[in-house]
């Protein structure tokens, strides 16, 4: 079993929640890598027998900090319409909400079509090298990552960079082929920007997160075990909060979904 | 009293809940403006007597319509740490959820702070025009809106437009004291990018809208009444479905809020 899938294993208890387990193989420093809690609460919402279509729209709240070891999920579809359907999740440790979370899925139909925003001028996937994992940190192990730019910077050169975008190209490693619970923890992957703006070691973390999804389920089949190109920014810092946009494209240049983030930092 | 504060008069219950009634003044073609509904559910959660801080992110799913008449919001901590606290909140009409929320709210502190994105050159407010309310959609007339580009298309030009970005001057209408309140209900007041980049009109709504707050409340209060500018724009339009990136600058050129939304077309 591939360890995302391990990471990702919920048993259905009577009262309609489920109960899983943090994983070893996506633990971050403390905690599990919140790319994989999210994951954890699409894959709740998708396994409940009253789902409606995919998910359009995640918005996952870091409420608390997630401990090592067993946790519980209660999803609930508080409405559904003919075509969309509006849930609220929390994960829970010790009855106390970890992480808090709504999605809306839906099923979606063809219409006019169109990207308003531009795949970046990039080298194919394979004429990047990939990134050595970062020893201490176990999830960075569980993706190949390979920036093109904005890469994880050197602390040592202490010097402030101006810029503090990222691209790089991204799967999970070992391959798998992508589906919506993959696709939600790659657009956790960027690392804090702030650790590029400023080239400094700084606590952060995640506060919230919000995820559009564009690609539909055959999409994502379709796209199987590939790369997908990862692009991050920041917008705004500021008293303790910053704000990042990112872009997760498919290797043909089709826009897969569109992330948004507000983390905390520590000066 | 200010027609915003009027829609936002929140009567509490003995049970936690508040009670409100839906403004004639902010009325869409089919029930209220998304904007005030997410100011009312900001309202209610800043009015708790459990609140600490001020917003720093919030989500508003629209799950179904809302009736024009009384409604009721749930508003709850879902935990306090010790400078963020988590919410969710609720909307409901009949015992049905129409609008879901969740809101992380927060104290700041002074930090090191950058803006990594650009406040756009726009003449001043008073150079630009007006626009003259549009008749039949009530709360059009509750916003003064100046459009430096991107204003609301002429359909009967019935050609497609390549650009979906609108940059306009806007404040309350009269004038209001910038707050969280009105900050949040101004940042659904771009129409739909889908108008703009097929000049047709569209049955269209937005889904889910999430803000982040980069203004505090000394902020906002120093702001009083000046206009702020928007900047909004399109990403994808596929399968039914749109996302909208925006950006709301103070009249000086701080960012107050970045806030983005998933919106339903029909084509």
């Amino acid at each position: 079993m591939h360890p995302l899938d391990a990471a990702l294993v919920l048993q259905p208890e009577g009262d309609g929640s489920v109960t899983g387990h943090t994983s070893p193989a996506y633990a971050n420093m403390i905690g599990p890598f919140g790319g994989i809690t999210a994951a954890t609460l699409v894959q709740a919402m998708r396994g409940h027998p009253a789902r409606l279509g995919e998910p359009l729209a995640l918005t996952v709240n870091y409420a608390g900090p997630v401990a090592d070891g067993p946790f519980s999920v209660q999803a609930e579809p508080l409405r559904t319409n003919r075509s969309t359907q509006h849930w609220r999740a929390e994960l829970r440790q010790d009855g106390q909400v970890a992480v808090s979370a709504t999605a809306v899925f839906g099923v979606r139909r063809e219409t006019w079509a169109s990207t308003e925003i531009g795949f970046p001028a990039v080298p194919a996937a394979g004429a990047v090298p990939a990134l050595p994992p970062l020893g201490r940190v176990a999830w960075t192990r569980q993706y190949e990552m390979r920036f093109v730019s904005g890469g994880f910077p050197d602390f040592s050169q202490g010097r402030a960079d101006a810029d503090a975008t990222t691209t790089l190209w991204m799967r999970d490693e070992p391959p798998r082929p992508l589906d919506f619970a993959s696709l939600t923890a790659l657009c956790d992957v960027f690392f804090p920007r702030i650790y590029l703006r400023r080239r400094q070691w700084t606590p952060a973390g995640t506060v919230s997160m919000t995820i559009y999804f564009h690609a539909d389920a055959p999409m994502l089949a379709a796209h199987g075990t590939q790369p997908v190109l990862g692009v991050a920014r920041a917008q705004r810092f500021g008293k303790g909060f910053f704000d990042q946009s990112a872009e997760v494209w498919a290797h043909d240049g089709a826009l897969l979904a569109s992330t948004h983030q507000i983390v905390y930092y520590k000066e």
